[in-house]
């Protein structure tokens, strides 16, 4: 039968990558690299990299294949997602009907883990559930951007015997969060942070987190909110992209 | 200066370990094991077989300090961790005032993250702030029961653009916790899923995951809750001790 490996890398460092990643980046016969956007190439080339310096000794080849984009802009998100997804998932199938072989091995090498904000598991769940592939398929968690974010900052994630709320920067500025002391934002693509009433709240901010680019800032909202919206134009100008995360810890 | 490297080790499967731990394993001159209660040999035997297995050529030594017990009963949870913490703390400072020489790095080999309901973070930067010890130290992030838990039953931890809370049994037990449609699970002392209401939650249950004795139970709670507590019962017997972690997922 055919297997699918989806293999979390980590989020930023190379270093972040497990033995057990090690371990089944040797055993995959073709990865398929499914990057979009601005970030495309540095993320790729990463990938490249860490199968260049962990697989030893077995034969591998990349498969490009050109990754639908979400439509933005005035959409709904969930439905923009989805329809995203469908498109995926045609790709998906193809790649695993024309690409592989019976007995072969396929990867999917998955930015952090593939457990968050990530569509890989689902896509192939529900190709399963269509019935219209068949294969087995293994996931391999990787090292998150929270994680990152927290081991950068050298805080730990909750309070002690408290909640953490992981979201998105767009319910945080659309006001759908509970009331967690320890809320952490990805996905932010509007600096959402200017949302919260609560000026005390410390925020630990990470960009490029784990890279040689990395930047990190904390501080109480009133005193750094104004210079990390600064620090991330300035930085997504320089480089095209930007990839950032943080955590707010109410006072 | 004192150098200390607070190293999570993944939790679970020793292939967890990411290549930055492996570095960070081979710097430590001493490694501070602190583990309590009745998994400890487990857990310790674990932590010298990643020494051996991954150490390749630096001398390194172990310190087993007692670790104090947390006051357990009808007590208050965040006074009596508080209490444990500083114990701990004083246990900490005299390791590192004693055990160590100026230039030396020590080492916390901490289970999955270090920044996910641990306290060697907190205690560390307490004994910062209070000025009895210098040192510098680090954080190197692992994988989470978490991330096990949703590599295992291949499911993504959030639904498409939404929130995850991850939480403590005690929090769900007492109905702390939001209405976020994804719910993790953690530190459950008291089969908390029976307090969920909503018998049409489906929950991703998993024990002693990432190691070979591990356990996975999914379904709707209506179909699966009696089975979970009948399977935790006699494993605890079993092995004398357990650890298990859920998502729940509203329907
Ligand atoms: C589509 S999600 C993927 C998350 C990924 N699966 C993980 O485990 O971190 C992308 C979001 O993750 C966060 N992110 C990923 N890598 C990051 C990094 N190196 N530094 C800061 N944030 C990062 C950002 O919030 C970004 O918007
Ligand atoms: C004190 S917390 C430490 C969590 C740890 N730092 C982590 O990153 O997973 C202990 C709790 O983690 C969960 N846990 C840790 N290891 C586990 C495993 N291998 N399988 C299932 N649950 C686990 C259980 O909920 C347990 O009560």
């Amino acid at each position: 039968m055919k297997k699918l490996l989806v293999i979390g890398v980590g989020a930023g460092n190379p270093d972040y990558i497990t033995m057990q990643a090690v371990k089944a980046l040797n055993c995959v016969d073709v990865f398929f690299l499914m990057d979009k956007g601005q970030s495309k190439d540095k993320l790729i080339d990463l990938r490249r990299e860490l199968c260049e310096r962990y697989i030893t000794d077995h034969d591998y080849r990349f498969v490009e294949a050109h990754s639908p984009e979400r439509e933005r802009g005035d959409v709904d998100y969930k439905a923009s997602v989805e329809d995203l997804n469908r498109a995926k998932q045609q790709t998906f199938e193809r790649l695993i009907n024309e690409e592989m072989t019976d007995d072969q091995c396929g990867g999917f090498l998955v930015w952090g883990d593939p457990a968050l904000y990530d569509s890989t598991i689902r896509i192939l769940q529900a190709i399963l559930a269509s019935g219209r592939c068949v294969f087995e398929f293994e996931v391999i968690p990787g090292i998150t951007s929270v994680q990152a974010l927290a081991a950068q900052h050298k805080v730990p994630l909750n309070r002690i015997g408290r909640s953490i709320e992981i979201t998105t920067g767009r319910r945080l500025a659309a006001g759908q969060v509970s009331d967690a002391d320890s809320l952490v934002v990805m996905l932010d693509a509007q600096d959402a942070y200017h949302h919260v009433a609560d000026q005390e709240t410390e925020i630990y901010w990470g960009a490029y987190l784990g890279t040689p680019d990395e930047i990190l800032i904390n501080g109480k909202l009133k005193d750094v909110a104004d210079e990390i919206e600064r620090v991330r134009k300035a930085a997504r100008l320089e480089h095209g992209w930007i990839m950032d995360t943080y955590l707010l810890r109410k006072s």
